[in-house]
């Protein structure tokens, strides 16, 4: 019987499959047989059509912790995967249609042999939830995790976690490594990838590649196109999950992509970057909890601010409209009065935009000068508002002001 | 001495122009002369440097409010222009580099003769108040103040608002009007009327096209592209102010654009449509005021649901991530418990997705069934946040429950 990770040839009445044995999804047992074709789409075949199944080659194990066999090759970098659950972890419960977070980073090596080929991958399941049910202290935990791997010689560390909140992972990594000296990879799946084609293992594939390469950063990489073409590297506090569910979701905002990773090429590097070894590892995982991020819009209610006040919290960032707007006028419900109490009561209020793309200015309209100028408010140029979020909860963790970027008089962007 | 509208050749002592004059900023009397040139750009010329001005050809007077000499042309049909404030309508400070909203619909006509070239123009200044001070009652007053001017007869109506919260008002007038026999099309600008180079212009002819084109939709009219060469019009409920600044800032979110306006050219409508006079006027404005818009990320306090509650509030849309997702764990500050006491209390939670593009969807992780089978949240497929607040608010408003849209078992769009 095959084992996943062998190369099998299926064969039915009417065609012939050659590709790697997957793990049979629990419920699919009986019916059907997975497995992952070399374009990379997995296909599932039903088996009473099966007429023989051939191990072609047996699947040889790779990683250090999946047993005794393990085949480091010499002259291959070390990269360590690290996995925290996700879609890229789950398996589909056909009972239902829904999935769940399963799979170990393990796992993916069983299932994605070529990441062998690329490196010696030391895989470790660190934690298994689900993308929404991330909090500050799983950050830390991430941080803390990468850091060991790095301490103990990883030439680079690849990430899996669910893509819901991944950017926020993204961004605290890059403000938890206050410096770096080699690649951070996070990547995920939109789809489980025990699914028809999965985007798992091309994302994966390429992270490994990038985790190998000279850019020391946190970058996240997945699929920079609905094809199987290339991920895109992108700074970690500058992307964003931009769709449901397409795979080329995650998309940088306010900049261009670090690089580009083709699933059968090299990585290729696309401007100015930090190469691998020009700083020290340091890190600080300090995080103020007690910090918030409140959208603002035509009927907001400024009592939510007074709310987090009376709560004891520390921080806000304001996702404000465009260049940095709050309802200003009394019979519009002023978030200015709730504004002024909270700074009174020591908190620091941050100002970011809800367009996402463009820079908040502090200058333009009148009304922006009152928050700058009269309140204090810190306006964090054209940074995205969840990075906002995190660098704020890092900035009052570690006891230190956040600082507004050098504003020009006016953008000549906004004069053009 | 040159009126604003009149054609005027102005020499120096290096160059001549020749352009429209404008109003000169109160602030640069005396110092600058701004004329608007044919290519659209305003151009401000030093006083000191002028040898000659000359007026080529008075303006003429061509709005039926703006004087005796009103010249309605027989033919043409006649566009109301009905001025809210915001950018366009705003005047830089030059003491302060500041902005404030100061001109009027009437202004745009002196300023802008050009449109009296396409319809005939009846403008009106409703409110002068920027963007950010935008309340529910505003859309009210908007709603109110389209609908008489197409009971009066007017064969389309053009609105002109600041650019922040024009996306709210777009979906608000959307979901007012159940029944629309005219176009409605708002327009903006990213910078103000008297600046080099304002997009106003363009934006103001190609709306006042649009009105009197054969499309009986809400939509926005505003730069395609950062180039001066033609405007999109966007359904105004799937419509997204994605930039701080840049001219081309509105952008069509998932959906395509109804059409485009070139600005020496005709209305390209771009697919399905409702004719002109296919439907009679229908007008609901009722509001429920007690409506919020909660985003969730890691670390966010469900207390504030409560804080909603406690504040009798109706009805909650939760912009939560990508399919529909809110934190499940205790450990993570799960949301369900605050949830089901909003639920008891009465009030609606509508899911919508901060990913902006794609669809929440209520089956596909096991999570999800939580929030839509136990709890009975309304997923609203692929509508954007902004426009679910509008959109829970009217219902409310109006005693209507709020319907999820039909939901496939599993979305193929997510299978592949």
């Amino acid at each position: 019987m095959a084992v996943p990770g062998d190369l099998v040839k299926v064969t039915t009445k009417d065609k012939v499959y050659e590709g790697r044995f997957l793990q049979r999804p629990d419920l699919l047992e009986g019916k059907y047989t997975v497995i992952k074709l070399s374009s990379g789409y997995n296909v599932g075949i039903v088996n009473s059509d099966i007429t023989s199944l051939e191990v072609l080659q047996a699947h040889m194990p790779v990683t250090k912790e999946s047993g005794a066999e393990s085949v480091f090759q010499e002259g291959l970098p070390t990269v360590a995967l690290l996995s925290f659950g996700g879609t890229i972890s789950s398996k589909v419960d056909y009972r239902t249609g829904g999935t769940y977070a399963d799979y170990t980073a393990d796992d993916f090596v069983k299932m994605c042999p070529e990441l062998a080929t690329i490196a010696n991958i030391k895989a470790r399941k660190v934690m298994g939830i689900m993308s929404e049910d991330f909090t500050p202290a799983d950050w830390k935990s991430m941080a803390d995790a990468v850091a060991e791997e790095i301490r103990a010689g990883a030439a680079g560390v690849v990430i899996t976690q669910g893509t819901d909140t991944l950017h926020f992972s993204a961004a605290a990594l890059c403000t938890m490594f206050t410096s770096l000296p080699v690649p951070v990879v996070i990547t995920a799946a939109q789809r489980s990838i025990d699914r028809g084609s999965s985007d798992a293992f091309m994302n994966l594939i390429c992270a490994v590649k990038a985790a190998t390469s000279d850019m020391a950063h946190v970058m996240t990489c997945l699929h920079g196109s609905i094809n199987d073409d290339y991920c895109l590297l992108i700074d970690g506090s500058r992307v964003r999950k931009m769709h449901t569910s397409r795979r080329d979701a995650f998309r940088p905002i306010n900049a261009t992509p670090l690089g580009k990773v083709a699933v059968d090429g090299e990585v290729e590097i696309l401007g100015d970057y930090t190469a691998r070894g020009t700083h020290e590892l340091a890190v600080d995982t300090s995080f103020e909890e007690k910090v918030a991020l409140l959208y603002v819009y035509p009927g907001a209610d400024p009592g939510v601010l007074d709310y987090y006040v009376g709560e004891g919290y520390k921080g806000v960032v304001i996702a404000a409209t465009a260049l940095g707007h709050v309802p200003t006028e009394d019979s519009s419900g002023s978030f200015i009065p709730a504004i002024k109490r909270a700074r009174e009561a020591g908190l620091t209020i941050v100002v970011a935009s809800q367009t996402l793309y463009g820079s908040v200015h502090p200058h333009v309209y009148s009304n922006l000068r009152k928050l700058s100028l009269s309140l204090g408010c810190v306006f964090l140029g054209d940074v995205l508002p969840e990075a906002a979020y995190i660098r704020l909860g890092c900035a009052l963790g570690r006891g230190e002001a956040l600082q507004s970027p050098e504003v020009r008089s006016l953008p000549n962007e906004f004069l053009n």
